[in-house]
């Protein structure tokens, strides 16, 4: 049976790069990026727009939540319900054609069924996140402190939307690690060696 | 500087386990039982009220939560609260005394501003817990589903009014374990290894 590690993580919290080095380590392939892509192609939206609105909710998506995994077409779906459902397929699609790494986009709650799953969650002190996304992305207009929260809040209330559990809540996982106090080279040894 | 480990863990999970282990496997001391006894000492209180009192709230204990840390003795104080004040000196004075792990008794905030703390939180599934109490603690009238949820609520609310905090919000820890999925000795490993 494929072993599955999905990674979720607070947004600046360096879950991606630790994704990247347990795939590295163990030798199979890492979803992130990637994902999107496969998402954009299947749903037919811009990348640029599943980037902005795939993780995140603005109070559209609630179709998804109120139907779980189902994956019947509705009329009426919004387009984030459309972007979830496009996700759900792809993702277990991945899960099934070989064990690997993936990052965000709900994978733990959307493969919570499978037997062999490693569910880990990332996050790390607000001051060190807001410093490494200034670092990652650069300067914007906003703050990084409003960025942060701004994505946090949005992040969390896309997670709820569609998955019906809290955010950040350790029960919801295997492994939950603060890459600001352990590092990123610990963090990521941990989970291959956990593999 | 003294290097303190603190066990946070759900009823059941096989928290107190790890934490001796760990200790074992570092050769420094773990308190758990042995601070009920000083806490004992120190508060006057018998031990097994202590027990039953001094992790488990009854909305009785809301001056601690009101004043935080300050130690200052007030009249009208409760007996949850004397208790968690004579925790608080008793886990400081240890914390000061040499490195040690501390399963238990809020440690994780009460020590939360020194700087070498490693904070770890350990849980698992429901029906894994309601047998491991059953093995470790035998039946009583009650049944073992009983039990841990009332624990699990009154643990809770001891936390919350105490340390103002989520009882287990990833965020607070450095470290979160599912003893269920990942086994004891494993979450014993890794955090002697995080030492």
């Amino acid at each position: 049976m494929n072993r599955i590690i999905t990674i979720s993580r607070q947004f600046g919290s360096g879950g991606r790069t630790i994704g990247r080095e347990v795939a590295e380590k163990l030798g199979i392939p890492c979803y992130d990026r990637e994902l999107i892509n496969q998402i954009a192609e299947e749903s037919g939206f811009a990348k640029e727009y599943i980037e902005e609105h795939g993780e995140s909710t603005e109070n559209s998506g609630w179709l998804a939540g109120a139907f779980g995994l189902d994956y019947t077409e509705f009329a009426g779906q919004s387009n984030q319900d459309k972007i979830w459902f496009a996700q759900c397929r792809i993702i277990r699609e991945l899960a099934e054609k070989g064990s690997c790494v993936i990052v965000g986009r709900c994978a733990d709650y959307i493969l919570k069924d499978e037997q062999d799953l490693l569910r880990v969650f990332i996050h790390s002190d607000f001051d060190i996140r807001a410093k490494r996304i200034v670092e990652q992305y650069g300067e914007t207009d906003d703050a990084p402190e409003k960025r942060l929260k701004e994505k946090d809040k949005r992040r969390a209330a896309y997670y709820q939307v569609y998955t019906d559990q809290k955010w950040g809540n350790a029960l919801n996982y295997d492994v939950c690690l603060d890459s600001g106090t352990l590092g990123l080279e610990k963090c990521a040894d941990i989970i291959a060696k956990l593999y």
